[in-house]
């Protein structure tokens, strides 16, 4: 008998029959014997009809008040779930965040879990109840109700999941699992039987959307034994997310190609090379609530260098806005480029710390298509480069069949 | 400065619009230097939407969890009123039943409020922060979730105005106070300046929708000074529900004429004259759960008697099969007799108990028009007769025209 915490996304719980389905599998791990805690997404769609009502009433809502609205959201699913599970002769009893409880800062729409009382929780489970907990939402220490923010119900699950000290956490959705690329750009693109956390954290991080970046760095945090599944398939394993030391002698060098279309490139060209240069460019980006993705600075030539960084495509004519008119003249730069129509391509995997030429096969696979690369950036189990966006499934595709991902391992 | 609890109805919050008016008209009465308490309903439309899903889930919804989803309603209108008062520039803060708290019994859907913890609600106010609060919800002790069932959302805001001990309680609906009848059925039907409660709750067990029966019960109970009032319009003084101590000398003998179409009448006849026959009659009605209004039986003949109750239309075939099926040759009844074409007219007024001849004028009026009676049932002040609903508008017309209640008092 394991316990185990199962993850139910907005499309998994779409609808009244959705939700019955989602039943009929928690029926069928609790007929094997197992615990169940099941936590659920807002019926898809729900969020946003919120939110756009939200906005409705007052154009920047007040952060307090927006998470007391769209908090209702998980609360209906739970509801529902725990009828559907009574439906079919299961014991089954749902919580909200509050209820559970599920304490986080007081940061809202954006809130930090910080503690989970389990207590209630594995009451009922020994009384054989399923138990249903509301994803995305707490509650801080005075009682105000808090979110976690998008995809903040996969952080839910594996906090619980922690808490509970589960077996394993599963989450369900749209896909079977991870992938070593995305299959609508490479239709060779296998499924993964194993990951690693750090090559989740860098395929969630590049926009894989197959799970949400920080319920994977608290799996990790915590070492919850995490999985995704497919909700809409009744086999399969999915792919499990493994800690480095669990792996295999064989695992592969490269787990995976990610790629990014959502990005924009900025060149500030011709600053000095001294001290507080990069602070002076930056630090105004920030200020203005722009996140900064890669950051790039060649060694300068003749006291002048140019700095380069990336930034959400939305933010693009915000940041040039910020840097033409807060930034250029104050520390001279002699110009201000940028490219909205840019992709960044990552070759992530674990094997490449102890694997040379990595690097070099990448950019001779690149250079063999006649892509250009225009920015590069590396970590310890990543190389990513910034190309021209046309020419992204023709990186994608080729990278895939360089390092053999299309070959079953 | 007064402390006043407003309440606004479904249809005053039916679409963002709305929610804005409401914020405009609680705005004016804080710019008049009050200290303002606003309880709300769900958006219309909402909590219909919400048990439609919950039986499409569960023919009949567990009720824990059907309160879980239900109460989520009021929960996304607080939030939407906070922000659009914030939006007008005033200190707004929302709270759901369970944040208040409103502690409430454990019967789910239909829970009643044992206290209410005002002191995080007087801090707020003192802070001169407008604070809105959810409606038709309240928390167990063991902080489950409840809803105070249908119209709930009148109790609450009573029940927080006792609990505050406001200086009045506002009930703002569609429509601008209490009138002698129906408009739609007497077009010269008078707005009541005032109405005594035990008057009130004549009105309201007759179906006059305009303020929720135990409300108005919770308000006689803790002497909560209680007025209804359009949530349309700007001006108009509505209906004030005053202590019978209150009242002026001058009192109308009849304050109005209540009628209501959704009853049936059912006779058994032939039964023996002795104790205990009424209880095996009502007894299994009762446990089939449908409620019983008027009970009428006359002195026996020759030790036989029969006897008459009305029930609500939607449950008058359940009944009859109730009687056919266990009651009839249980009790040796010679038949079983039923109507469901009937309609009860009431004439309401707290000066019927000093002045004489009102059921005379009753009857002769009715007799006058050629209506038969087929029921007649009274109280200290009022009287009920029940007729074949054809004459419905005829009889409440009549009898309006009779007391002289379209005259201006």
């Amino acid at each position: 008998m394991a316990l185990i915490v199962q993850k139910y996304g907005g499309t998994s719980v779409g609808t009244a029959e959705r939700i019955k389905n989602v039943a009929k599998r928690v029926a069928k791990w609790k007929a094997a014997g197992h615990q169940l805690v099941v936590v659920v997404s807002a019926m898809s769609g729900e969020t946003n009809r919120l939110l756009a009502l939200a906005k409705e009433i007052q154009a920047d809502p007040d952060p307090r008040e927006l998470d007391v609205v769209a908090s209702t959201g998980e609360q209906v699913t739970i509801g529902l779930l725990a009828m559907a599970l009574m439906d079919l002769g299961l014991k089954a009893r749902s919580y909200t965040g509050a209820q559970v409880k599920v304490l986080t800062d007081a940061a809202f729409t954006k809130a930090r879990i910080v503690s989970i009382d389990e207590s209630p929780i594995r009451k009922d489970l020994a009384a054989g109840t399923v138990v249903v907990v509301a994803g995305f939402q707490g509650v801080d220490e005075d009682g105000n109700i808090t979110t976690l923010g998008r995809g903040g119900s996969d952080t839910s699950a594996v906090a619980v999941a922690a808490a509970l000290k589960s077996d394993e956490c599963q989450i369900y959705t749209d896909v079977d699992g991870v992938y070593t690329t995305d299959p609508r750009v490479v239709p060779e693109a296998r499924r993964l039987k194993t990951v690693t956390f750090e090559e989740m954290l860098e395929m969630a991080s590049l926009g894989s959307k197959v799970l949400q970046i920080r319920a994977v760095e608290f799996a990790g945090k915590y070492k919850v034994r995490l999985r995704v599944l497919s909700s809409f398939e009744d086999e399969g394993e999915g792919t499990l997310i493994t800690f480095e030391e669990d792996e295999k002698m064989e695992q592969a060098v490269i787990s995976g190609i990610a790629f990014n279309r959502d990005e924009a490139k900025i060149t500030v060209m011709g600053v000095p090379d001294r001290p507080g240069i990069a602070y002076g460019i930056l630090g105004p980006i920030g200020e203005a609530n722009i996140d900064v993705d890669m950051i790039i600075q060649n060694a300068g030539v003749d006291g002048m260098t140019d700095l380069s960084f990336t930034v959400h495509r939305n933010e693009y004519l915000k940041a040039m806005d910020v840097l033409n008119k807060q930034v250029k003249a104050h520390i001279k730069a002699t110009d201000i480029r940028g490219d909205n129509k840019i992709c960044k391509v990552s070759i992530v995997g674990v094997g490449m710390r102890t694997h040379a030429g990595i690097a070099s096969k990448t950019f001779r696979t690149l250079a063999e298509e006649g892509i250009n690369i225009q920015m590069i950036s590396t970590s310890e189990i990543k190389i990513s480069v910034v190309i021209d966006e046309k020419y992204m499934e023709l990186a994608v595709r080729a990278l895939h069949r360089a390092f053999g991902l299309d070959q079953p391992n």
